[in-house]
């Protein structure tokens, strides 16, 4: 049978944003251990129950492996490694190997019975700046209309520095920031909660292999070192950041918090979803060369409390995940496995497409309208905020899980 | 006998910048083994070894703490313990103790058949932009004389994020970068090394304890966070950062590699070299209160092939580590044990005491001259520097350290 019609005997997952095609990996804990699982339809399959009864055998593959705090031991094993151990579940929970289902049935969990946890241990987390349609929005609402861009933006995948400490997994809490905020242009500084405090919608994706320091990565080779896709929501405090940025970019703004998706979608179950970016002009120098195709055709949506406040896709993104890492890695810098990289905040061209509240309100000019008859221009404290990921052709569909955090104060 | 004037039997101690007020901690391996140590004069302590035959002794410990590729493990003893420790080696090399240096002996090894390593695992690393004359340099260079410093400078310790795995120990050597950079302003950029390498005079401080994300660090419990000070080299490839740092900051023209010295120094260590730092005015903010001996009296010099290019102080720091402790975590940012901030270049008032080569040859406009009669305004390739950092009083000096690196092409 055809590997984009394969069904699974967990009938959950067929036709569900976590078919046999998706296998996406994760942290769950269940039974006081945490342990590296996927995802089936409604159910979490244990890899380490799975391991020590022998259904699964890679080179180098251990317990300690796969009863781990994070994945970042397992995703050492290497991508050839963990492509064939996706083969073997595949073919394990295939309709072909229904005869089988009694038994591995002991190895799933319903997903109402786990924790899903924070997948990796990130060692550097980079944020990027690669929509096109954001850089464009921040520069007309806080610069120069006619020069919404910056000089550099079109010559490289502009991207700075965030935090790792404080990335939490989907259903975290967030803290309503304090800082420094001027509350009046020309005013002095005052010590205040944020008032302004925002989401960004994002893509990141995760090292799977380390380039040694001074050893910059071909982009020919970038896909290589990825490991794969994550959804990713970096929580912005737009007041703080608007004070402090200059001359040394978003701080204190940023780093209070991002959440990302609790699961890690492979570039093998995205490859079927590979499409073209928007045409870049001028022509990137040689060192980011893109591929014909380039981006993922990933759908993205945003709630709020329930409203569906945005509805974008990656497809829009103008720097592509290999040119920013060819870029991060131009100068020597070294990734480690488990670093992170995430897009910037994801606009499409139309107004509805625009990935932050800072751009869906337009600085607080067009209030938002909610479900509820309410309306916003940042977030309240109480609001939740759902971030979905999924991609689909005629076969099946892909989903990412949810992103979720709420507002507390 | 007081502490200061106390003595070792360990005769290279007594008056050099290790004597037995100083007791650093660092990571050394000899015999294949990698191990927490601290130093006496032309001596490394291995401290698992003392512990192994019972002369160390704090709650907690164990041989892991002390057989460990990090100091983190050992940090997360926490500063009561580590400071009984510290007594305990001080009472065991004191000159009152000499009649165990026989055996003692066996637990010390010449300095020049170790090999020191990066000390600590660092999670996350912030940059602070702490010096005033620094800064105002930068703004008179680059951007309007009259107003050099930006308006939020004085209001807060300005900082970002660097990138934690291109930190590496004394001795590794640099290679130059190549990135994105423009040969003459208006021009589009080109592909090449960098032109304008520089170094930046810094000094770092190592997170001790942690907090939780979402609890902020007043400022009067901040220094029972650090665990102590480390001298640091922010390399900077000034062409690159120049062409990229807009708005998000600098990036790959830093992160290709910063330097530390091999040794951390305990606030305990210090305790004797507090003192004033510049008035600040406008007054901070209340969570940014300075104590009234805010900063740290260490003496800091800068070599390029053995020429001494600079010398400058700690203390000329506007911004002292208590108040860019406070300001890093009055969002909510959680710091972990083993993450390091470092000052931002360490300019005083004189031009002989500018911390980087940007400062020193004013922009390429005063070319430093060398013992050998070459001049310099960056970096060439071959050339070393050399960063060292001591304190003194009348009766002893602690040193830090040497901070090396070669430029490599």
């Amino acid at each position: 049978m055809e590997f984009s019609q394969l069904k699974s005997w967990v009938e959950s997952a067929n036709g569900s944003l976590f078919p046999i095609q998706n296998l996406p990996l994760g942290i769950c804990s269940y039974n006081n251990k945490k342990i590296v699982c996927s995802r089936l339809g409604d159910f979490i399959i244990d890899l380490s129950l799975l391991y020590e009864n022998n259904f699964l055998s890679i080179p180098g593959l251990e317990l300690r492996h796969l009863q781990n705090d994070y994945l970042n031991d397992f995703i050492s094993l290497g991508a050839d490694n963990i492509s064939n151990l996706r083969k073997q579940l595949i073919r394990l929970f295939s309709v072909e190997n229904s005869t089988q289902s009694g038994m591995l049935q002991s190895y799933m969990i319903s997903i109402d019975d786990c924790i899903l946890h924070l997948p990796i241990s990130v060692g550097d987390y980079t944020d990027f700046y690669s929509s096109k349609e954001h850089a464009t929005n921040v520069g007309i609402m806080f610069r120069d209309p006619a020069n919404a861009l910056l000089p550099n933006w079109l010559h490289l995948p502009v991207g700075y520095h965030g935090r790792a400490s404080s990335i939490v997994t989907s259903g975290t809490d967030i803290k309503r920031p304090a800082g420094q905020i001027v509350l009046k242009d020309g005013e002095v500084p005052v010590y205040s909660k944020c008032k302004q405090l925002d989401f960004e919608l994002e893509m990141g994706f995760v090292i799977g292999k380390e380039n040694k320091l001074g050893e910059p990565i071909p982009i020919q080779e970038t896909l290589n070192h990825v490991f794969g896709l994550i959804l990713f929501n970096d929580w912005s405090a737009r007041d703080i950041q608007k004070w402090e940025y200059v001359p040394l970019g978003p701080f204190l703004g940023k780093n209070f918090a991002s959440t990302v998706s609790p699961w890690i979608i492979s570039l093998d179950a995205l490859a079927e979803f590979k499409t073209e970016g928007p045409v870049q002009s001028p022509t990137p120098l040689e060192y980011l060369s893109p591929e014909p195709l380039r981006n993922f055709d990933i759908q993205l949506e945003v709630y709020i409390n329930d409203t569906l406040v945005s509805k974008s896709n990656t497809k829009y993104l103008y720097w592509s995940i290999s040119q920013q890492l060819a870029h991060h890695t131009v100068n020597g810098c070294n990734m480690r496995i488990g670093d992170l990289c995430a897009s910037g905040t994801i606009s499409g061209p139309e107004a509805s497409s625009f990935g932050s509240m800072l751009e869906l309100a337009w600085k607080g000019t067009k209030p938002i309208p909610m479900n509820d008859g309410s309306t916003r221009v940042f977030l309240q404290d109480g609001d939740v905020v759902k971030m979905i990921a999924f991609t689909e052709n005629k076969n099946y569909r892909i989903g990412f899980g949810e992103c979720i955090g709420k507002i507390v104060s």
